[in-house]
């Protein structure tokens, strides 16, 4: 790769290559120039390279020496690299090296990576481990410092605690972009110390504060959030709500992820407005490998937007200068301009975004859907290796339910789940108790669930019903649940629970379905227990398999793994359950599994 | 004056205030408010405002309590406080606190001052005063540290040199937004290391260069310039040079000052192309006192911009949220919005930009066209009201020209000026020679030139000769004369060249018209020679005074006093005079006055 330069430390070399008196490394001749800054597109455009930046944009004739490499673009669309302005790594349960493998072929040229599940796990080392992995790549990954680590404390072992003094020290980290998602949203509004030292940290550090606010709220709460300086914001599902943040001079950050099909309406904030656009971005958020593959990044997105709409350019500047902007970035990302990073993708189809090359920094490293360089390489540390901490060994029995003396049902609280929506419902339902124990439902679509803290070697454990799965036999678990990522484990009998969580334990973390004593599918995901060490095509083909199994199992969801791993995300109504208990949402406290 | 605070200071108590649970200092009602984030017009809406900030931007009811002061704004529309991206408050020959004073009515929150002229002369102590001078005004001003001091070495001498090492010391400081214009395109363009190195600290401090490029060509020169990582340019005099910059991802800075009326044609690149207009600011570069009096300042050029056929919304845009973009200052500046400083212009008509009220940091400062707050009251040190270091009285036999011996005439290079053109002619014409000495000839529209160092104590000086100011009688002298700031004097004869250059010196500096032992206008400007303690209004009739005694001298030019100002300046073709000699400005060297 080649070497990645400030321009203060390469600004007389552009300027000697503009001229001539130096020659390019890299001239790209002949294209379609898609200016984001005029909004127009220049035909006949040459673009000058040196050390990775561009040092010319119009006629190169004059840096062409005898080794400037020369990529032909006639009748070809040049457009800045993709940026990804919010997305979570973790979420395509691959590394970062592996990510960017995937993405970069669909030019994405740079990330803002929120590592918030890795760092909820094994704290900075987490989040370094995966900055360096991404320094391995082309792909420029910039980091933004999780805020809300634990993300609900008291109600969950988790394995890490971010302190505002944490992202001071951080940063100032190369590659450190500003604060993560701000999800704590109630926290601001109510003026915790904690949570607005985090905020004010990175805004007196001249960094950027990004959001994550779901309330329908355009008024008084969405005014208090960005008051406080918070900069973006990803969670509109509506036009409205997106174009209410853009008013008040919030980027909005139109999602389209792979369980978030939000981009359909909430453009409609921008195709059926005549606004200015400069504060509307694209964004994945969170994307899985088999989405990586069959649809592609943000090539896709942006091609997206423009089916709905969105005039080519506009979308472009979407996902390239306005993304830059949002970050302060603008005199190194978002455009082909003088001094700006060499980013360059090369398309044969603006209105379909295909892209034909990728250039990063200068160099060419993807063309026709292939990388042409070597990427990756990372090895992560023993430590992150071995996450799940738990030493011992689950027996069936460790799964009882021990019924209360004196009746004959249980009135238990289950936790009720729904295909494709994220909310859960709090239900009462009589359970059987045989021999002292309260027996499961499968005939009433009632599981057991149990959640096991993975950050200790003794493991302690909550013990639950659930509701909505459809599992008929078998057990399923994860180490990857929100946010905590501690082990959950569902299933029909004790047994095949025990051997599920055992199995899990001995792989360091993953994904798996069991029958009997049988193994129905497998995906280790041994680094912190959240990313597999595989490629896309792998994970997307495991995954494949997990599904396989679960509808085997009996479960008519869509994705049954993704709704088990929200069953502990204690910040969205309305019950839940994590190690440490059975939690109402509403009260942001502990309620009891028997109602009496 | 209210504080100015952080955002990271005050967010709390901002987010609170939103919610109502404090309560607004002020609150504007019932706005149109332009918005200038999406390119929109919001009726209906309101303003609160806490400790200098904007807390909430739509219905403002919850946040109005008994001690909260009231705007009603029904039928007016809202609009940013207007910021200036470029200029030198000591063209106006005023105080910052003067300048201050004349501008906040017309509208003007912010401006960005380059203080090139008073850093020539007197060093980074002059740049502190007027730092400190612009503190005690509601006026946000931001100064940019001149990058090219002297602007000329070697072929004059000037009052203070400027290191690389100044630049990076000075660039932290609060209020220091970046590098002053780099005028030295020549510079940067060779590669020259003194001067690359200003912008590269400048960079590395992650604030912002400005520029000054005033060739005509876009292409290898315009692109090595931008490439070394130049901002924004104020040169531009044709829309194709403005549309170069602004695809290249410069800032392009539309200039309409008091003798630059670059406006009307370069604003065509805007008009007369459907081009994104996210880079294109507008900026008075240098304005005196009478216009700042007859038209205003940013509100006049938003005006004549709008007349020209550019959308309000947008020309809004171009002199606040461009601005503060430009300058990396978003988050603080440039829009009506949650945690911004709450600088706020009420108009009553919003294509005639008629400020009726301004609003700057929460507080109400100037209302219709009058200042509603005490303003200023610095006082400049000492040591720069005598800044006009010479000793020395001036004798008629100082200005005597020794002819060369054995000839009769003596064959010149005089210096040819023009009206309302800032390039000079080399001239060479025969002068008539009586008792040894060179005469000039009023008859052939020549008189006697003097630059005389002012930074020293002995005052050195070079004699010439100049044709075009059309003097009949009389003197004239100047201690305003760019880039060095020494004292020039023009005159008819010897004895009345002396008594011009006496009574400036006895006056610490100024404008002066004479004729015989009388003198007949007079502008004191004891601030390093360049600024006058006195009022807009004061300064302009001053300055009216100078112009009728000029043309009672017998001079026809419109500006002759501006024209004097420039012969020193050898950055401009084709030939000009400093305390050190005859210098052609193509050579970059000296000249002799005689030809032979």
């Amino acid at each position: 790769m080649n070497k990645r330069y400030k321009l203060w430390e390469i600004g007389r070399q552009l300027t000697a290559t503009a001229q001539g008196k130096l020659k390019a490394d890299l001239v790209i001749k002949n294209g379609k120039l898609v200016n984001v800054f005029t909004g127009e597109i220049q035909l006949n455009t040459d673009v000058a390279i040196k050390l990775g930046r561009i040092a010319l944009v119009g006629d190169a004739a004059v840096a062409i020496g005898e080794e400037t490499v020369i990529i032909e673009a006639q009748g070809m669309y040049l457009v800045p690299g993709f940026i990804d302005g919010h997305l979570h790594v973790e979420s395509s349960l691959m590394t970062v090296g592996e990510y960017a493998k995937a993405t970069i072929p669909h030019g994405t040229s740079a990330i803002f990576m929120d590592p918030h599940e890795i760092v909820n796990v094994a704290g900075l080392d987490g989040m370094v481990a995966m900055m360096k992995d991404g320094a391995t790549t082309p792909l420029r990954v910039f980091t933004t410092i999780p805020s809300c680590v634990p993300a609900s404390p008291g109600l969950e072992n988790t394995g890490s605690t971010i302190t505002p003094q944490d992202i001071q020290t951080t940063l100032n980290w190369e590659g450190v972009a500003g604060l993560g998602e701000m999800m704590n949203y109630a926290g601001i509004l109510s003026g915790d110390p904690q949570t607005c030292a985090k905020v004010e940290k990175t805004l007196e550090a001249g960094k950027t504060v990004t959001g994550h606010f779901p309330l329908t709220d355009t008024g008084a709460a969405l005014n208090a959030y960005i008051a406080a300086g918070i900069n973006c914001c990803h969670e509109s599902t509506s036009a409205r709500e997106a174009l209410a943040k853009m008013r008040l001079g919030m980027y909005a950050m139109i999602r389209e992820g792979s369980a978030w099909d939000d981009l359909p309406e909430v453009i409609k904030a921008i195709t059926e407005q005549k606004i200015d656009t400069r504060l509307a971005l694209l964004v994945s958020d969170d994307l899985h490998g088999d989405t990586l593959i069959k649809r592609g990044h943000m090539d896709y997105i942006i091609r997206l937007a423009i089916s709905k709409g969105v005039r080519p350019v506009t979308a472009i500047q979407m996902a390239t200068l306005n993304t830059a902007c949002c970050f302060g970035m603008e005199r190194d990302l978002g455009s082909i301009s003088p001094g700006r990073f060499a980013d360059i993708n090369i398309l044969s189809d603006l209105t379909q975004v295909r892209v034909e090359k990728v250039i990063i920094n200068g160099e060419l490293v993807a063309e026709k859907g292939s990388l042409t360089v070597p990427v990756g390489g990372y090895v992560y540390p023993e430590q992150l290796r071995t996450s799940v901490k738990i030493t011992r060994k689950f027996l069936p029995s460790d799964f009882i339910v021990q019924a209360p003396l004196g009746t004959e049902t249980a009135s238990v609280r289950v936790v009720g789940v729904h295909d494709s929506n994220v909310l859960t419902t709090e239900m009462v339902e009589d359970l059987p108790i045989r021999n002292g124990e309260v027996e499961l439902a499968t005939e009433k679509d009632i599981c057991k669930v149990a959640v096991i803290n993975r950050h200790k070697a003794e493991g302690g454990m909550t013990l639950g019903f659930v509701h909505g799965f459809g599992l008929k036999k078998g057990a399923v678990a994860s180490t990857y649940a929100h946010d905590a990522h501690n082990l959950v484990v569902l299933g029909t009998s004790d047994a095949e629970m025990a051997f599920a969580a055992n199995t899990l334990v001995e792989c360091s973390g993953g994904m798996t379905a069991v029958e009997g004593e049988k193994i129905l599918a497998l995906l280790k995901m041994p680094i912190a227990g959240l990313m597999s060490d595989l490629s896309a095509a792998e994970v997307a083909a495991a995954l494949s398999n997990l599904s396989e199994a679960w509808a085997a199992l009996g479960s008519p969801l869509a994705s049954p793994f993704m709704t088990m791993s929200l069953l502990s995300l204690v910040v969205i109504p309305a019950i839940r359950i994590t190690d440490k208990g059975l939690v109402n949402v509403y009260d942001n406290s502990f309620t009891t599994l028997f109602t009496e």
